[in-house]
């Protein structure tokens, strides 16, 4: 087979068993915090229709969604965020539960980007939905969360950069510019090229106040929560939209500090997000380790009644665990698999082959992770072989022994080799693990 | 939005919270097993070369793949099984590991089927592959782990049909028929259409000795495992290949039964699978319940070879997890989601939501699933709304409490409620959740 076929696709990786036992580490711990805030989990397609997922994408990202028919004629993408499919599932399942639903999904995306570190056109995340309120508690609480899940995982040093894009949004609404219009800004701010969104601003037919306005803001950044909202308060004067969107905003950071959230955050009013379809605070989480955010996430009060009619408000966060792994590894928190026992179980012959297996069997029986011996091994070689890898105890299954009932335990790091009576095994083979099987 | 793009694309599905919570289960369970008989995690991409999944899939499951060329005009293809992706891991980046080599994956796999009961077009398997070992021990091991894994769900009366291929394959090799054409007979016999594989056989030159010996084969079947194995024997007479694959299936056998292994075998001598690249024993599991296999699995010793040039010798199995969820409805087997208790901690007015705020944060680390009220709602209406959901308990955070350093507590199933202190809160909602999260 031609070698190239033998790598995976461009942007694609394979996780091997370290790596894919972090993954599993890190989505324990996102389960863990879903359970811990009620959020319940749901699972949906990897498939989804084209036309439902690009609907609020915006045009970046719909540009790099992998499309293509299926043989039914249908056209579809690979979902390239989880919340389209939860604003399906809002509008259609779940239209008559109660409010507020709160819902966690975990799994593999899908986007043609540029892959770089951190970067794969396969990822993963972690995403969390608070549907139903248009309250600054709900985002209070997703800030609450995020700061208890990069708690958990034991990230170090990791901020939120927070904004609020009603404001944005506001100065643009009361000038009459278009939603178009007004993504097609957000999407230069998300890129950093202010230039460019002035530039646009203007060709969009904004006034001279508002582009002042907005240059101010873009200027606008920093940890000291009150000075910066002095500044923004100054900036946005008269327009009242974007007045409203500032106290909505005042209200949810007040929240969290005097709600003992204790999260780091650092303000930018020019701060806006690729996703078109945020309509209040968004949020990207940082460590000083990589310039990539690790998570993000905001407010979308109008996203569900594109696909359902009616609106209904909602807050969600996602967190990109490709590059918590590569976080964690950058600061050095290990989390690599713990050193549990593993037994190989050798029959000094083939006939004694099949008592090898009830001894193996009984092993697991008492939550031992056990092999027998598959390679027809001698026993000498067989204990070179248990050398080179993981395994920490050997139990040799000899004809002469089992007569008496028993085997010989060999301990792997300390070369102390016994006989020991086949019931007793488990006793003397003990890694904490949980006793039953059955 | 149009309605239909409101539901999933035809043959995928959603998993609501009850849904998703069993495929959890059942993943949690095969991961168990994993760790319990060596298997190392590995997660590959859902992408992968087309040339590569397509190699030795199978024609009927090669028509059915989602195929596309990717932005970069590569041929893709979202993978219909994990064996192709695992064998490319084996030839590349763990061509130099020691043998054996035992690898687990758990995921989402595609294939365009007729969407049906327990068949969708994404769907879950847990995968296992024993790869280095062509000795019978490797099968018994494979079919051991089978064992465990459906006992640990607790299903009920399952069993394995379950044959050599390479008694059917040894029949036509010596007969000078080509794999292509004994592939082709294969997918016949999978389909159990036997005039059809008995007419193909002739067309591809069999012998009428070689087609009486199919014909005698396809009539082979039952539980009895001497009397089977005994009319094979007498079918194959004076076919040295067939011969030595049934020895090799006997020697299996044995092992599978005096090794302890406690799995009801049903064996049927026309018995083949789909998958083109089996070479040697074979099998899928059944419960009474359901007319498709819940799990299937073989030895599949030249499959590595295609992809890497050296003989690589495996066995592996794979369950069917969306079936299998469907066996454990249809056996009772309950495994809804313990009735683990949730708090809902409302604030009497807004002017205390940052203490209700607290007190949450404080409930979580101390483990207990806790949500704020995040609709504004007043006490009355959050206690209607916490009876309609599962919240076990309601802690109202009052003013004139607080100052004493109180609140209210409320089970929701006594209706009893009582003052009391913040800090006494944990113990007095006890769930039995581990009671750290930090």
């Amino acid at each position: 087979m031609r070698q190239d076929l033998l790598q995976p696709v461009r942007g694609m990786r394979d996780l091997m068993p370290d790596e894919a036992w972090r993954l599993r580490f890190i989505e324990g711990n996102a389960r863990r915090i879903a359970e811990l805030y009620g959020y319940e989990e749901v699972i949906t397609p990897v498939i989804e229709h084209y036309d439902l997922l690009a609907a609020k994408i915006g045009e970046e990202n719909r540009k790099r969604m992998y499309v293509f028919e299926d043989l039914g004629g249908r056209k579809v993408a690979l979902r390239p965020e989880f919340t389209a499919s939860i604003a399906r599932l809002v509008t259609s399942k779940m239209a008559a539960s109660p409010k507020p639903i709160r819902l966690f999904s975990f799994g593999s995306l899908y986007r043609y980007d540029e892959p770089q570190m951190g970067r794969y056109r396969e990822f993963w995340q972690a995403n969390y939905e608070l549907i139903g309120s248009k309250k600054p508690e709900a985002d209070a609480e997703i800030l609450s969360l995020t700061n208890d899940f990069f708690r958990l995982l034991g990230i170090k040093n990791y901020f939120v950069k927070i904004n609020h894009v009603g404001i944005l949004r506001g100065i643009f609404g009361s000038e009459g510019v278009a939603e178009e219009g007004q993504n097609a800004v957000m999407q230069m701010l998300d890129k950093r090229d202010w230039e460019g969104a002035l530039s646009l601003a203007r060709d969009l037919g904004a006034s001279e106040k508002c582009l002042k306005t907005l240059r101010d803001l873009i200027e606008i950044r920093g940890e000291d929560r009150n000075e910066i909202l002095e500044r923004i308060s100054e900036a946005v004067k008269g327009c009242q939209e974007a007045i409203d969107a500032l106290n909505n905003f005042k209200e949810a950071i007040d929240l969290i500090e005097a709600g003992d959230v204790k999260i780091r955050m650092y303000f930018e009013a020019g701060f806006a997000r690729g996703l078109e379809y945020y309509t209040g605070i968004i949020f990207e989480v940082y460590v000083p380790e990589l310039n990539i955010a690790v998570g993000g996430g905001g407010r979308y009060d109008r996203l569900i009644e594109v696909f359902g009619g009616s609106e209904i408000p909602a807050v969600g966060v996602a967190f990109g665990v490709d590059r918590i792994m590569l976080a964690m590894e950058e600061q050095g928190i290990n989390v690599s698999r713990p050193i549990g026992g593993r037994v190989l179980v050798v029959p000094a012959d083939r006939v004694v082959l099949a008592e090898a297996f009830k001894v193996a069997v009984m092993l697991r029986e008492n939550g031992i992770p056990s092999e027998v011996d598959v390679m027809g091994r001698s026993l000498s070689r067989s204990l070179s072989d248990a050398g080179r890898r993981s395994i920490t105890h050997v139990v040799i299954v000899g004809r002469k022994e089992l007569s008496e009932g028993k085997v010989v335990l060999r301990d792997m790091r300390s070369k102390i080799q016994e006989e020991v009576k086949v019931e007793e095994l488990p006793k003397r083979i003990y890694f904490g693990l949980s006793p039953n099987v059955s």
